[in-house]
């Protein structure tokens, strides 16, 4: 995998996230410090926050340096997304994340909810000192991922998913976010209105090439290479693009839909993920990805200084071990 | 129990409620019509809405007739008490809430955790919408909510609980919002700032009396009167007031501390009830809840035209099956 903050290419970027890391840590800490020890194992265990870089990345088109309400809409925008977090492993029971134990696994359903709500209600505090414009998107993208996971929800074990209700799941769940990111970034830093919707616009589109690639690294990657295990959106019943292209095709739809409908074993698993790696799905699903990252390039082209940015999702793409068709 | 909405004695409640309804009915309709179903659901089983006929009580201190924006605020403050009780269900593993089945029996935890993420952020998004100070206010709220819950999960079943760590669980789980409901009717209404406060501070006491009330009916009243199985706290582990009150007579306390630390089955939760209620506990707790209801009165002296609200304490302690002692 590309690492996405180099690719960013952004002089002080260490620097600069090592600001909205201080601002995060001092953001989670509540009165009462059981409170405070759950609100912030997460963002103890550490992340990549490509999120808050995203903020960073479309502020610094505008502004020579990082400002104080930049740090505080990276970390607004990555307490949404590490809520988010809180609440999908109570949903999925997930043990571990990010290579520490999970907030339900360690202090059960009921803290890991209230400790999620209260990463969102965080985010949202925070964002209303950037202004109601800022505040009503935080708002607004929590709803949208609330609705992207209840898509995701409603289409479990369903062989007969669409690619549309897929690219509608993902666009809550995943891409609002990235969108928002940018957005914030270019709020903040007071760009003009067509360069805020085009940075809006390009994070949209990255944030679908990154759900894409993501889910085909679930296909194509070992489990050493993703650091949790492979295939898990198959077992959960979470049927991706690579997955949905592999159903459609005549030679791999068959034997893939017999397996498919249900919760798979082990073996099964890896017979499933067998079948769409050489079907010719995953390819087809980068040749998805690669048209949403021609879009980001083309709302990239709209902004002085948003080059780099807009190439983010070719890189990943490039990335890839398998070819786009 | 007295009505409270009767007791506020507002001219036009009902018209000014049904407003609040129908903008309520608006504001948890979703893209997806199946969020929107499970979103709507508590909305449509009804409700006193009690917090945001607070909302309009207070404004209609300054100003002779609701806005829209007052409408707003008040279903921004009913959203947070929704969105919260979907949160509480699952929690509870409730099955069911306000005569319909919850959210959680009917759909799963996963459906229920986000609609409720659903409904708190639509309520940040309403709040957005009435400017930074209500949006900031309304996630503050939600935050102290989850450290009120925190707090009251993290004393579960400890007979130790001091009266401090009670009083300051349900500021946060319940007077906070009341709190809240009342300071947005007063910013919305452009009350002068000591207006705004005092009304703010008027919400928080009637809040405290509000939950020791509920409290105490908890041990007092029948299932037939309460419409939900009595006696519920103490068997959740939650022991609120008069069984704090009633732990530490040595009257008692011993026989009754024999009796808690864990569960209860049904006949134990009635032995348990009978003593509290044979203890003077209830009647201590009656006392406590009169303090904060002088300190609403004394509040709403502070304000033109907010003398009925200040009394709604009083209201409700005097509709008590018992005395305060």
């Amino acid at each position: 995998m590309v690492n996405l903050l180099e690719a960013l290419n952004l002089p002080h970027i260490d620097e600069d996230l090592a600001r909205v890391e201080g601002a995060l840590r001092r953001a989670v800490t509540a009165e009462d410090p059981f409170l405070t020890e759950v609100a912030g194992h997460l963002v103890h265990a550490g992340g990549k926050r490509l999120r808050p870089a995203l903020v960073l990345a479309t502020a610094l088109t505008a502004v020579p340096h990082v400002t104080d309400d930049v740090v505080q809409g990276g970390v607004s925008v990555e307490l949404v997304h590490l809520g988010s977090l809180y609440h999908d492993d109570v949903m999925d029971e997930a043990e571990v994340r990010r290579g520490v134990q999970s907030v339900n696994a360690r202090w059960g359903n009921l803290v890991a909810i209230l400790a999620g709500d209260f990463l969102l209600a965080r985010a949202s505090e925070i964002a209303a000192g950037l202004g109601t414009e800022v505040a009503a998107l935080l708002a607004a993208t929590i709803g949208r991922l609330c609705e992207g996971q209840i898509g995701e929800l409603q289409t479990a074990y369903n062989v007969e998913r669409t690619e549309e209700a897929y690219l509608q799941a993902i666009a809550g769940k995943t891409a609002m976010l990235m969108s928002t990111a940018c957005r914030v970034g270019a709020l903040v830093a007071q760009l003009p209105r067509p360069e805020v919707e085009a940075l809006t616009s390009l994070g949209r589109s990255f944030g679908m090439v990154f759900q894409i690639v993501d889910d085909i690294l679930d296909i194509v990657e070992t489990e050493e290479v993703l650091g949790k295990p492979s295939g898990h959106d198959m077992v959960e019943g979470v049927y991706t693009l690579p997955v949905i292209r592999a159903l459609a095709l005549a030679t791999s739809g068959g034997d893939l839909r017999a397996l498919l409908g249900r919760p798979l074993d082990a073996p099964e698993r890896e017979k499933a993920r067998a079948i769409v790696r050489a079907s010719g799905g995953v390819e087809a699903a980068a040749g998805v990805a690669r048209r949403f990252a021609d879009e980001a390039v083309a709302h990239g082209r709209g902004v002085d200084g948003a080059e780099t940015l807009g190439e983010l999702g070719h890189r990943l793409i490039d990335s890839l071990p398998v070819e786009a068709s």
